[in-house]
């Protein structure tokens, strides 16, 4: 049985920047029709100039694949109406960041005072420009996204018309808040769909596994799982694949990040086969994020896939992906270009 | 302010054997009296002859220090009472493992059924054998020790007169054990004092905090902190000091095991001086341990540590301590040996 996947979108992707995002931008590119990009490089894109450069770059990078990357800002509550209306045409969605809660997330936001937030979320509303969320308090590790959903519905209640996309959603909490909110959203990521803090630190110490969020518990696992694999509307594909160079995740203080976008459709057909909820799949990698981002245009793609051994490589350049050396039991066999749509 | 502490006593160490014994014993016998030596070599340490040879091995390595190690073997249901008697006066313990729970515990027990238990743990009820336990179960990573409280439980009740001594207890619900059975008593580490998940991957991944039970929540922390800061008499001072090549821990599958034991008694102190408590800390590192395990004899030794800016070493030999780098406020000035007491 072929599977076929059209116009599949990451809407979660960290592509870094110079010669790592040479590396990771072509692999992305390659099977996915467009994807989400982070903007917490050093200094954080936070100007049109910074964004349009990067959308440059990274369209270099991905030579001739059609792949659009959706850019995004990194949040600050001094964007005027003005300035959101003058990038709204290279500007898909903004990234909201707590101070510190990641990589590259120092310049982020200390504090959620409405009525600090209230003009640029109010223009946000107004200029149909998504706010994505990293939502994690600075509490103990297992407990700080349950704590930080207090915050989202906060959010969601002060600004009704404001898409708000709750990022790589891992907890049951965050799950149980989609039904309450219409206009709260979530990504999933691939690895939070597969494991636990049981694959992380359960036996020896994992760091091509260790995220943020970090895996949480086997319950938190079923309640994503449960979203994911029904094709729930409010719920999109985000893999969150974020490389480090190999010395960065194998050493004392390995950085936070799973790199996953090269085998992440191959992942998702398995794991969707495997729950006999295959015919989901399409929503959750694509149709969904349309709807949701109803402002985007999408590069027409056809992706193939069939049961065959796919062995995940040991490397991408100096990049270790999750599960090296494994076998998936699903491969892409066919990529095609069908012009836009 | 002098604090001079008595006869310290390590209640659960791994000195490991060949070049990693040779370098980390010396670091134990210089600051305390004695310590319980884990059996799980490869293979573990199951036979008379295995015992004594691993203990002459460990005298050597420990050179003229006086330091006594008390020995131990790898737990078998199979240990009759003829064997234990023959081995009694180089016995001080044994050690349970669930198989394969950690670092070589392959050979470990794969049930506890009471039935096939009770010859052995008779045999050791009435030889005045402690019974030393890694309570975990096989679950979720966070829950292992909390889950292992019933097979704890049920060990106590069906062996009243069995000394039952919960290894490196990491919880709450360990602690709340101790109450409910005469015959319960606990170790607890220097780094279960010290930190919690948080430390190990809440910022970036700390391999070097990685350890078996893994570091819980802050209010398990807190209730570890109370019985060992109010010296309970139920609990000991057991480093579970673990040493592993920096290898081993700085790459992908970073093994279990914080190293903790030439730096021990210097954060014990600093911690039960902030806390106040400094009066408790002998209890907890040698009184209490006297008292549960009355059949030990006990080198007599003062330490005698003042604050002094101690800065941890940056490695013992080819293995990474606790808190590298890292100044503490106290440090030993002084030891005198002053023959058997």
């Amino acid at each position: 049985m072929s599977i076929i996947l059209t116009s599949p979108l990451d809407m979660h992707l960290h592509l870094r920047d110079e010669e790592m995002l040479s590396t990771v931008a072509p692999l992305s590119a390659k099977s996915f029709s467009g994807a989400i990009i982070m903007p917490n490089l050093v200094p954080p894109i936070s100007t049109k100039e910074a964004l349009l450069s990067y959308k440059e770059r990274i369209l270099k990078a991905c030579g001739k694949e059609n792949f659009t990357p959706y850019m995004t800002l990194f949040f600050k509550p001094t964007y005027t109406k003005e300035f959101l209306e003058s990038i709204k045409d290279d500007l898909v969605a903004i990234k909201l960041y707590p101070a510190g809660i990641t990589t590259n997330s120092e310049g982020g936001l200390s504090g959620f005072d409405v009525e600090e937030l209230r003009p640029t979320l109010t223009a946000m509303s107004e200029l149909n420009i998504p706010l994505c969320i990293h939502g994690e308090t600075n509490g103990f590790v297992m407990d700080r996204e349950a704590e930080f959903v207090s915050i989202y519905e906060m959010l969601a209640t002060n600004f009704p018309k404001l898409k708000i996309i709750m990022e790589h959603i891992t907890t049951k909490e965050s799950v149980e808040a989609l039904d309450r909110f219409e206009n709260l959203y979530a990504t999933i990521t691939l690895h939070h769909l597969l494991i636990t803090l049981d694959d992380v630190a359960g036996g020896m110490l994992q760091p091509h596994l260790f995220c943020k969020p970090i895996a949480k518990r086997p319950e938190d696992r079923e309640a994503l799982r449960k979203v994911a694999l029904e094709g729930n509307p409010k719920v999109m594909f985000g893999s969150d694949s974020a490389p480090h160079p190999q010395h960065a995740k194998e050493s004392c203080g390995c950085a936070a990040g799973v790199f996953t976008a090269p085998i992440a459709l191959q992942l998702l057909t398995e794991l969707f086969v495997e729950h006999s909820t295959v015919e989901k799949l399409q929503a959750f990698v694509s149709d969904n994020a349309r709807r949701i981002y109803n402002h985007i245009k999408v590069p027409t793609k056809r992706v193939t896939l069939e049961k065959e051994p796919f062995i995940v490589p040991t490397k991408y350049d100096n990049v270790v992906p999750i599960f090296a050396t494994k076998t998936i039991n699903y491969n892409i066999i066919k990529i095609e270009k069908i012009g836009d749509r």
